[in-house]
């Protein structure tokens, strides 16, 4: 018999005689003459229809059991599905125990409810297509750099790096064993640290390459347990050399945003249809209306005007040269018309001491910006880079950093060329294309503080 | 002018009037009527060669130095080279201090030289062909999972699991600041560690979708600084249900292998020659020949025998029961003619728990597959996992994992199916189809005992 998986099976043009499909039973329903089965194998979100004689059920034959069946894969009578299993045989592989099984068949379980069960909670339709669709992405983001000429790097993960002196980090030490003799000497010689962003090692490689990316995991010991935040998440980050104008940044930024989630879509729309039509139905979260919807693009301290003249009253008094507050961002995002918000030129105060001078005056700013999005907030963040050395000496000076990154200032010391570039939380990617709510279940296995299941 | 990447202008098929070509000066070579100049912006190993008018040279025009070309692009007089550039007008971008620039202008700077330059090695011809080298091969690494429907899953960094006992691990807590507050308490509330392996969350995966892989970093807090071990390291793995035989996962092994490595050969054959050429020319190490050399398989048993029959006296005598050592592997991989090796069913009491038992005797064994490889020895392990309840129960509790494993013993009580899995080294990977002989050349940023640059 030729192995066919759900989706092929589901998808095959001409019925097939000789079949077998392997999986896990979604539903069992029991007539006098006729024994309903659906079983799903994760390669797609329909399960395929199993047709049997009645002599074939089995006590073990339940939802959650593992089974193989063999039979004639034929036409469907049914509108809704191309072709079903007349079941030969049914061999249960693996029993389920369902009474102790935490999922129960043909109910649809509340996202905070199959959260508590990371092992199982991947067999759930919600968490199937979300891991799918992940899946999808993960691979459109690979070829859209690929595509364009960028060259991938492995940034590392364990750093010792002190350049950016963002507050929470993880730090990392050898176990056991190793700790009693590694007590007065670090593992690594020096203190190392979770990576909270791969950019610095990125514009290594921009000074190599021109076109550089990176895709892998970041950490931050934030002590939060916010629907935003993770201690682990995933970060799409891009760096290119000859770019003189955040409008070469934010292209980028819409570009990978519109292939990715095309992607996405061409690749599993059922997938996407389920989110849009059982988690967001509210939201107008309708993919093909992010996709086309067109950006705004505003200046900080337009940014800071608009919410001064606002009729609301906000928690945080907005005024130039502070942070804008999680409230800030909604209102900005309602106020152009619920669509992305490209918001560029920060206060030189408020920003890193990479970012790119833009020598203006008197409210003196730097060539950032941060893609804000309906519902999600600051989904993107880039800016130029200084690429000029007495500029960066001196910031650095003033920091007292210049020890520190001697590398970094190297870069600019042989061949230094204007660059940028930006870098886009993966999982808030998820969430807004998809209108899920909170970040935990947008990641197979999410890691905050208190909790690290698994 | 139309801006051109060096790779695109080389690979021209018409001459072109108004072109733009941005990167660094490879090399200067001034003459009395003519400049010559060679431009390389990482998108190939070649550069492109620029003709000038010698009024264009600058002070400032050197060796390092960042460049904007504007000119003509014209059929080359030069056998070696299809285009060159006529340059009208040769802006210095950024300048380079060739006094201070470790780099020299055409010296072939040996391996062990450039690496103690991290931020800038990848400016040399050798790192820049490895680094696109990998880029190449973590795009075909994840386009022959996706062509081959498994889902992509991120299996998490920072994991509580300690299921496996793998000795030396990395330990992690939230440093400043947080860890004050937190000294009694962990910030996830239990002590948290770097993975060593992404294999028992990718069981879970394949739960639900029967075909996963996953490709990321790892860690050992090995205090080794051996040329074939790192701190941080890059691993694929995949798992796939419903696979009854190791056959089926050598096969996958064996299928990934060809793959990935025609895919490099086909994308960046220069680069690939550069290596054969300079950096392994005496290892045979001919990538066609190990892509077509058919492998050899042996069980652990028949490998004993061979190494006991062996003419040669070993530091570690062979022995049933034992771990082969690396010179065993060595002589193993001789002996079959230089060829891959799978060597399969280890000893039980060798192996980790979750192997799946083959109920033999009295030479009791597990079902578990090491790919051996010339030159770097160990490159895949896999193995069938238990599957059976009873079997995984019974070994848990003599080992005292039960409590710990409880999530990994529920796979099995719900829809518990035959499956099996493998992981491959990408850094070895990368070593033994290029012929490098240490491991800290083939990955962007090395982290070892006593060592962690940037």
């Amino acid at each position: 018999a030729v192995r066919l998986r759900v989706r092929e099976a589901l998808g095959a043009r001409e019925p097939a005689d000789a079949v077998r499909v392997q999986g896990w039973v979604r539903s069992v329903r029991s007539q006098k003459e006729v024994l309903f089965l659906h079983i799903n194998d994760g390669s797609s979100l329909e399960s395929l229809q199993v047709v049997a004689d009645p002599s074939l059920e089995k006590r073990d034959l339940t939802f959650g059991s593992a089974v193989e069946v063999q039979g004639k894969l034929v036409k469907s009578p049914h509108r809704m599905q191309n072709m079903e299993l007349q079941a030969e045989t049914i061999r249960v592989v693996g029993p389920c125990d369902i009474w102790s099984f935490p999922l129960k068949m043909k109910e649809r379980h509340p996202l905070e409810y199959v959260r508590q069960f990371p092992h199982l909670r991947c067999r759930n339709n919600t968490l199937g297509a979300l891991l799918r669709i992940r899946s999808e992405a993960t691979a459109g983001i690979h070829s859209f750099f690929q595509d364009n000429g960028y060259v991938h790097i492995h940034t590392p993960i364990i750093t010792s790096n002190d350049c950016e002196s963002a507050g929470e980090l993880f730090q990392i030490e050898a176990s056991s064993e190793a700790k009693e003799s590694a007590e007065k000497t670090h593992f690594f010689n020096v203190p190392a640290f979770l990576t909270v962003s791969g950019q610095l090692h990125l514009e290594v490689m921009a000074g190599a390459f021109t076109h550089v990316f990176t895709f892998g995991p970041t950490f931050r010991a934030e002590n939060s347990q916010s629907r935003r935040h993770l201690a682990e998440f995933y970060m799409v980050e891009a760096e290119l050399s000859f770019t003189e104008s955040l409008q070469d940044i934010m292209q980028v930024m819409e570009d990978l945003f519109k292939t990715v989630t095309s992607t996405v879509l061409s690749k599993c729309p059922h997938d996407v249809e389920l989110f849009h039509k059982y988690i967001a139905p509210a939201q107008k979260s309708d993919i093909t209306h992010k996709l086309f919807s067109s950006s705004c693009r505003i200046s900080y301290s337009e940014a800071v005007e608009i919410l001064k003249q606002a009729p609301q009253t906000f928690t945080f008094k907005p005024e130039w040269g502070c942070d804008l507050q999680t409230e800030h961002e909604k209102y900005l995002v309602k106020h152009c018309g619920d669509v992305p918000v490209f918001v560029v030129n920060y206060p030189y105060d408020l920003k890193p001491f990479y970012m790119r001078d833009n020598e203006d005056g008197p409210q003196h700013t730097v060539a950032a910006v941060d893609l804000l999005v309906p519902g999600v907030g600051e989904l993107c963040g880039g800016s130029l880079r200084e690429e000029r050395l007495p500029f960066l000496e001196s910031r650095l000076q003033r920091l007292g950093l210049t020890d520190a990154c001697q590398w970094y200032l190297d870069l600019r010391k042989f061949g230094s060329v204007p660059h940028g570039g930006f870098g886009m939380g993966f999982e808030r990617y998820l969430q807004y294309i998809l209108g899920v709510d909170n970040i935990k279940d947008v990641i197979p296995f999410p890691r905050f503080s208190h909790s690290c299941l698994l």
